[in-house]
């Protein structure tokens, strides 16, 4: 295919190498003997870090700790450009730099991140964030039809068989699974999310369905499969789009189930139900209210809906390395930030379930897949690619487990409808 | 006892009586013969309320309805005097002349209610008030330790043998209950609404749990009584500390539950738990950021929390006459508002539950009992108190039941604390 060719990270290296001298980052260097400043660098950036329980250790092979803190891991520097680079973005430097290479983790790469996440949090106040800080979690700017379709064919397009090495094998899903029982498999769980969303939907047989961001069409083909339902999918995505069609026509769901290669604020009709897993993280917050007109031409008299995404307890963008290399234009909404979509037009929420736990558990199935398929990975891309990609996925299991990032399902429908069951007890029924 | 004797509406009539000719308010007067103005005024004030199916019957007889539309109920206007106020400020003098008898509704009060709540909602706009609605909208100011302490006083302190009327005969809960079942009785709903609050909470043998609003210490003493935990309670109302001691007192928990006689911003020490059922509406946005810190500084450092709360899908306070009459001070608060008590430290919301269609169960049980109890609350009190609690019950009915008003009750906790359950099932399990 040729989208492998593009260069997903954006990266300037061995493949999208556009300045001369850049293929040598891809390679530890050695940078000779350590100075009295670099080591006050080194012990800047542990305390910058929140005094995480980890030592930096140099190219000479000298180590730099906190003092009475046990140490989990170690974070080698193969040079003092390295060095001085972490120092001044922290936050964006790290991945580049541990994608070239030039940074090096000793350790259960999670783990570690999770201490380093744990740290910054620990020192986190109470709201009154710096002006560096404010600037930080400036939300990103409003995104036009164009730029959301250049940020989705970022990521989303650089190749089904790629995906398909790591994610579920049943229906694909890119997003959070439901582990009523922390022993599931990864198949198990993400069966049971579409099972659990659908239930929280009480989706009836006849009923219309819009599906804003439908990912590989698993939940589609599953609501119309098993629910019986019919589904208009709408995904700016090209090559899920061209995959999940061929599997409605596998399964033999071409007449239930449309797929609308298409933006969610070209939505059109009217359906019962609204339903929408992993877009969110996509709109912006410029864009929720209208998100929330959408949702509201969208639904019929007594519609309902459902909202999953990833979230955060406090208004903060994503780390700025997954923001420029991975999910450019992505930002994780408070529920506070969230109710620019209902409050306008009073849709009523219904139930908040935070699933932060289960996110974690799933990145955890999708990292140990992935680790398993890093030269079929290496072959596609390049090794900066397979370093880029372990480490924002350990790096979002980190993320999820120390709280940094939430899991939010959100079921609401229009304000006057009484339509609705008197207890959530039918979402743990086990008879089924 | 002496507190029967405030005027617990703060109403000039027959108790309160201020100003000369106000006795008789509380009768019916005829006015004679009806204008074409008069008429004129009767459908604009249809209009306004966004053409209910209601028929207005005037003075004389004469009745007015909107077009095309079936009528549900009457409401008999008296006087001519009440039809100009209640064109002026429907939502205010409503109560106010339905209190004195000079307006009077045939029919189911509720039902009529609902409809009207439902008229006016349905010509709800997208969110471009005009500056009257925002101004209506504007939340009440900063409550004063002081004047928070009258407001409480106000509605929580006529008399404990009212509220032993027609509440709940175990636990006296004064709040929303549970109702796994749609036909529980009273009594079943209130102790399954501590069931699952505690659930929820996860409360464990030996921990301590701050309560802030206590009501006549029902929950206080069922945590401390079920789950063998310590808890301390703080409540400005004299008259239910002064219940609430008793109770414990008679069931032996003396010595594991405390009444504070005080304001939840005077809540001292570190606790596992922080639990609030039905006092956030009487705390006002302006004091939510300091609600969270409370919150904040009295948690230990895996703690957890629940807020159990009336609240809107939109920002919108109280009906006016409900805020002026029977709740001073109060405003029922959106998710959104309601960030700003979690968001500025971080707290991990884990689970929004909305029992709104509970609350009008409950408020449906209580004006059933209320209604086979007015002749001791006429003796208690007077005819003008009996009308207007009766209107402000079945009010409630009406908004709940059209949407107007929501239950939330939010479970939250520190945002690194990972001990949390897999799944909600355990709210669910039936063989306890």
């Amino acid at each position: 295919m040729q989208e492998r060719k593009l260069d997903p990270l954006g990266v300037p290296g061995p493949r999208g190498a556009a300045r001369p001298g850049a293929e040598d980052e891809s390679r530890p260097r050695r940078s000779g003997r350590v100075t009295a400043p670099e080591r006050w660098v080194g012990r800047k950036l542990l305390e910058a870090l929140g005094r995480p329980p980890l030592a930096l250790m140099l190219w000479n092979g000298e180590e730099i700790a906190c003092e009475g803190r046990g140490v989990v891991g170690r974070l080698r520097i193969h040079d003092r450009g390295a060095l001085y680079r972490l120092l001044s973005r922290p936050g964006l430097e790290f991945g580049d730099l541990y994608a070239a290479g030039r940074v090096e983790v000793e350790g259960e790469l999670p783990g570690i991140l999770e201490a380093v996440y744990r740290s910054i949090g620990a020192g986190g106040g109470p709201g009154r964030p710096t002006r560096f800080a404010r600037r930080l979690r400036r939300p990103p700017r409003a995104q036009t039809l164009l730029r959301s379709r250049r940020n989705i064919h970022h990521h989303y397009d650089i190749g089904n068989e790629f995906y398909e090495l790591w994610l579920d094998a049943e229906a694909m899903q890119y997003t959070c699974a439901y582990f009523p029982l922390a022993t599931l498999s990864l198949e198990e769980a993400q069966r049971a999310k579409l099972r659990h969303v659908c239930r929280k939907l009480e989706l009836r047989p006849g009923e219309s369905v819009v599906e804003a961001g439908s990912g590989w069409g698993g939940l589609t083909c599953h609501m119309a499969r098993e629910h019986g339902v019919t589904v208009r999918a709408y995904n700016t995505s090209r090559e899920q789009v061209a995959h999940s069609r061929e599997r409605a026509l596998r399964e033999g769901l071409a007449g239930r189930v449309e797929f609308v290669e298409d933006d969610y604020r070209n939505i059109r009709g009217e359906y019962d139900v609204f339903v929408s897993v992993g877009m969110l993280e996509h709109v912006g917050p410029a864009r929720y209210r209208q998100l929330g007109e959408v949702i509201h031409r969208s639904l019929k008299p007594r519609g309902r809906g459902l909202l999953h995404s990833i979230g955060r307890n406090r208004p903060a963008p994503l780390n700025p390395w997954i923001r420029k290399r991975i999910f450019p234009g992505a930002y994780p909404p408070t529920l506070g930030e969230m109710s620019e979509i209902f409050e306008p037009r009073a849709f009523s929420v219904l139930d908040v379930e935070n699933l932060r736990l289960h996110y974690a558990r799933t990145l955890e199935y999708w990292l140990e897949r992935y680790e398993g398929q890093t030269e079929r990975v290496r072959a596609m891309f390049d090794e900066r690619f397979v370093r880029a990609w372990r480490l924002y996925l350990a790096g979002s299991v980190a993320a999820f487990r120390s709280g940094t990032l939430q899991l939010f399902q959100i079921l609401f429908t229009r304000p006057d409808n009484n339509d609705l069951p008197w207890s959530r007890a039918h979402l743990y029924d086990r008879s089924e």
